[in-house]
């Protein structure tokens, strides 16, 4: 019964579960499920030719800095090269030459060349110090009078490590730069350096049409079966040349097989996996269906509005698909979070792993009743949902305007007090960071913003009710719309100039300013303020400590079997390529590239490129085109290679079915896939449609 | 322990809960917890003074048929009788003698004067008949060749035993005109015969501005506190005069007390407190989520499309008020649900109920695992749900029109089947309701008509996904847009004499027509009648059946201690008057006129009519206004009378709070509250704003 019990949350030993470390890879176990042996060279060969972008993966596959990742990792970078009269997202891109390759700004690629475990100095640091502050020896920094709490202690002995490593790492040759970010693994119960060679000149070489490379849409995002070409070639530059990289992969043009063994390199952005089931249920209840509602109506108000006239399509387009690919992720997690049998699975593990901890004593002591400590603090989560969301949050005010506005408002507050003691992001170090937001010249466009703050007031006082002190403070006599309306229309924060001068004026001009929006923003700063400081105090501070406990008691019960979770630092997963069966019907893991020519409309978003219509005729239409796989990935895996057992690109992650949703906070192999590009397709694609032949005799793929 | 669990399901004998037929009212129980004597003369006075509307309730207030109900049950009436040049939503009315009372086109009211049970001649008949259809003996009618099920001869005997009352009831005097109607109880437990007087001409007498019977508008609606004169008076008339009513109630205009135990008469609609947890879960998951999300994205496109224009908030104005008060409710509906210690109580009710089953042996093999046959056909209804949804339901094809061509398609292919075998509604004797349906001349907009189809046609090939055969076959080429645009400026449907023509040509004319509606319509049919085929023979049918074998294990452990789920038929519940708590806070019972004016901001839906502003002087500010109760009640009780113990009005109901909706699964006493305007607010408001001097005079209103 322990044993089989035990199994719910040692789960990840059995099934192609997990988003591993590569310090810390099960090898053993894929050798014993798959007969396949992973070593140290070919875990190191990986790691150091996997890629981190802003928010993506990437993988060098040619020595002169060549690198393979997605069509929709690249768009913000082919939006800035783009003019009013070429779209490189409409029309695609291929460099003819390296002349041609254009810098993406902004773009930022880093490779883990090394990590080190600091948890031994990290806790040496916390020593002593109170988790609330009590009970701490004087200090010179820290909240109050002379006490330092141990997140303080932790958070700046973290700090000393890094810098220490960031200046170890400048090379007097000067050849390459480096980066050194800390790493907290299991809720506090490890501490990791991580260094990464840097990248920041980053530019573009190819990408295809987006009606190819993200066929399909909102209606087809997050599905499989897919047809999607969402590749794109960059090249990391140094000192205006192609980087040297001599680690780097080589593709396996004739893509993988059905069963076959797969390994996913990358930077899985986010999960939840150690939530119990208080939170899981907060999450639901709080959080996601709340915010689904919301953004379904804000949908529906952005799609109307989008019909008004052309302009106005074009206007709302990007907020739009924004806004659905959350609200789809959003609904598949509340829809995971709705499954009483996964939620059924998590109690029976979360009351097995409590009775592990209830049979020894000394572990009992000192983990005390986290689960009851967090149900608590989830207590006060719902009691002060409605007004936290909406004005702490700012959902009442939802607009670019009022952003700016408290911004200005909270940076004169902070910045008139001593350094150490300003709220997160606020302080000197921030403040370029800081200024460069405010001075922002990206477009306000009046009507949207009046759109999105007048929905959030007319929410807002709904939700909080008409008599509601602030809700009357705020609207006066006017109703949402009016209130918008003339809000939008008199504040000067459109101006980078108005921000700028805000800003520098600081508290003197803040409380002398007349605009309506800061004078809004002034208003509704004290109860946002304490609803904040409620929420630190009486939920995140004690969660986070009952989530150490937690963590602690099941590394003690599990030892290093569990993995962390993901937190877009370098993973490793694995799997086989496969399908799932729905409602009874079984899912084929591969699709065709002759059904992307059926699925045509001729309307967006399935619409084919006009060089896809002429090329058709040339195409192998038996072409294998995507294909799934039970790897455990989540986003921020967009642009990771897909590996075979030999260490060869066999496929390119782009998505994951709606079923891996669930994987934030799960993974359940029996339906949960990832879905990639086959390089079959890309090597199709690039020869026939696209004529890449020098990309290609970089990319080493065989002669025709 | 056993005692303790039993206590969750029998939980209507300790708390004010239950609504309650007259012929079981709990009276004893009153008695020992609120020491007031309920007699038969009481409770048949009670009866005989309450009123059936369309679908609200409403009492006699005079001998002479004056009618007590709420404004918003009269609205439809006053939308009838309003022009271009007065609308009496807005400005209200009263009648300056009776030849200014003015006639409710299609308003009844009914009055139940004799119940009978019919459960042995019921169930005689149905003696020998197979639940669906095996095991019975040959019979001339029924589906298929020659078996008529069980269920068949239960609808047959009913509708003779109803026909034999209505003749029976045939007055030779021709004074009155009677209805009966059958009523069924605990799932088939009990069948009864119910007798009414009925009057179909009532008219409108009084009705304050919908500004302050309905201040608030939809951020009130469901809430309390509140500030409404929801009330409205109206008079039956008998062959044009007013009708002679002996049976009536007297208000007392001194209003109710705090803590006083109050009783509520009416016709709760309809309530699902039988439900199995598979039944609610599915109800959460299926039903409630995702129609919420639907018309909360739908409300955006409302709002949104009301922005572009004065004449197009005017168009928008009903269908979104109809929509905000669904949504609400629907809303709160799947929060209850979301309630895990509620859901927890529901489960232990059933795991004692079973268990008490499983303990006599006789029962238990007579009962079976209704459970576990109703979580089968649950799974069935979670796989069926999207195609249900959006093809068999029509949620993909949103439009009144749509709606035409669909009636129109079936009616023709079922009459042209022999009478007794045609689906529900296309019976000859439906003919006339089915003919007055689509002869309806209400104003078709076409541009609400394509913001709704292509809505739907959007979101059903979003979750059926763009690959599904139908969804191919309805959209060929054409995005949702353009289809919607297209079959709306298309289809002569719009004209009554069109839908004539088509419903008079029968198969022909329909397998003829070339209207794009009707052809969608036809496509969609085949597909849209298998679903509901499936869903009523793995879903509906074994539901039924089981949910009858619960009924009965439960009648056989409780007796006749439990109340029967509303379903519009007279009910009477008991509690006091009282306040909650609410987030640690203390809500007060009463509010009081002043706040009115407080609360008011000039913009709707807080604006206070002119007259009001006018007589603000004259009003006593204190007056207490409305207040609530923890009566059980759910909607249909809208008009109901608040009565005391001595049988006098004290209230009027015309709400709930948010906390109520969740009566429709269970009574929470601690917040679930009823909302009712107070009979003190009722005389300052016709004596000193309406100056209703004569109307007062008949509600028997003590002089100044």
């Amino acid at each position: 019964m322990a044993l089989a019990a035990l199994t719910a949350f040692t789960a990840a030993a059995h099934a192609d579960e997990g988003m591993w470390t590569f310090q810390s890879f099960p090898s053993a176990v894929v050798q014993q499920k798959y007969g396949v042996q992973i070593g140290a060279a070919w875990l190191d060969r990986v790691r150091l030719t996997t890629v981190r972008l802003s928010d993506c993966t990437a993988s060098f596959v040619s020595p002169n800095g060549l690198l393979l990742t997605n069509q929709h990792c690249a768009e913000e970078c082919l939006e800035q090269l783009s003019s009013p009269s070429r779209s490189l997202i409409d029309d695609g891109y291929l460099a003819d030459g390296r002349a041609q390759e254009l810098r993406c700004t902004g773009q930022v690629a880093d490779v883990l060349v090394g990590t080190e475990d600091v948890t031994a100095k990290v806790l040496a640091a916390m020593r002593g110090r109170g988790p609330t502050g009590t009970g701490g020896l004087a200090a010179t920094r820290g909240r109050g009078p002379g006490v330092e709490t141990a997140n303080d202690a932790r958070r700046r002995a973290l700090a000393r490590l890094v810098q220490a490593c960031n200046q170890a790492s400048r090379e007097p040759s000067g050849a390459g730069s480096f980066r050194c970010e800390s790493v907290d693994f299991y809720q506090g119960g490890q501490y990791l350096l991580y260094r990464y060679r840097h990248y920041d000149d980053v530019r573009l070489v190819f990408a295809p049409e987006k009606g190819v490379a993200q066929f399909g849409g909102d209606p087809d995002n997050f599905e499989f079966p897919r047809w999607c070409l969402d590749m794109a070639v960059l090249r990391v530059y140094e000192r205006g040349r192609p980087a040297y990289t001599p680690h780097y992969l080589k593709i396996d043009f004739a893509g993988p097989r059905a069963g076959e063994p797969v390994f996913v390199s990358g930077h899985p952005g986010e999960t939840e996996r150690t939530l119990t089931v208080a939170q899981l249920l907060a999450q639901r209840d709080v959080d996601l269906l709340p915010y689904v509602l919301r953004a379904s109506e804000l949908r529906g108000r952005y799609i109307q509005f989008g019909l008004q006239s052309d302009a106005d399509r074009r206007l709302v387009e990007e907020p739009l698909s924004l806004l659905e690919n959350d609200l789809k992720e959003s609904r598949a997690e509340l829809n995971a979070l709705l499954d009483d049998d996964q939620l059924a699975r998590k109690r029976s593990a979360e009351a097995e792993l409590k009775s592990r901890i209830a049979a020894d004593p000394q572990l009992a002591r000192a983990t005390g009743d986290p689960w009851a400590e967090i149900a608590q603090a989830e207590r006060v989560a719902r009691d002060i949902a409605l007004p936290y969301t909406f004005i702490a949050e700012g959902a009442g005010f939802n607009s670019q305007l009022f952003r700016y506005a408290r911004i200005l408002v909270r940076a004169a507050a902070e910045r008139a007090r001593p350094d150490p003691s300003r709220a997160g992001g606020h302080a000197d170090a921030a403040s370029p960071m800081l200024e460069r937001r405010l001075a922002e010249d990206v477009p306000i466009h009046p009507q949207l913003e009046t759109l999105t703050l007048s929905l959030g007031l007319t929410r807002m006082r709904d939700r909080l009710g008409p008599d509601d002190p602030l809700v009357r403070q705020v609207l006066g006599k006017e109703s949402p719309e009016e209130l918008a309306a003339r809000l939008v229309a008199q504040t000067t924060l459109a101006d980078p100039a108005a921000r700028k001068a805000l800003l520098e004026g600081g508290e003197a001009a803040i409380s002398a300013s007349s605009d309506p929006m800061i004078a809004l923003a002034r208003l509704v700063d004290p109860e946002a303020r304490a609803l904040r400081r409620r929420y630190q105090d009486e939920i995140q501070a004690p969660v986070r400590a009952a989530l150490q406990r937690i963590a602690r008691a099941r590394f003690a019960v599990l030892g290093a079997s569990a993995y962390p979770d993901a937190d877009f630092t370098l993973r490793l997963s694995f799997g086989t390529v496969r399908g799932w069966t729905e409602n009874g019907a079984q899912v084929e893991p591969f699709t065709r590239l002759a059904r992307l020519f059926e699925r045509a409309t001729g309307s967006d978003p399935f619409r084919i490129p006009p060089r896809w219509l002429a090329a058709k005729d040339r195409l192998d239409l038996d072409t294998p085109f995507d294909f799934c796989t039970d790897n455990d990935i989540v986003g921020g895996n967009s642009g990771s290679p897909v590996i075979d057992a030999q260490g060869e690109i066999v496929g390119l992650i782009f998505d994951g079915n709606i079923e891996s949703i669930a994987g934030t906070y799960w993974f359940d192999e029996t339906n949960n896939r990832s879905v990639a590009l086959d390089t079959t397709m890309i090597l199709e694609a690039l020869r026939k449609v696209y004529h890449a032949d020098a990309l290609l005799a970089e990319l080493g793929a065989p002669a025709r």
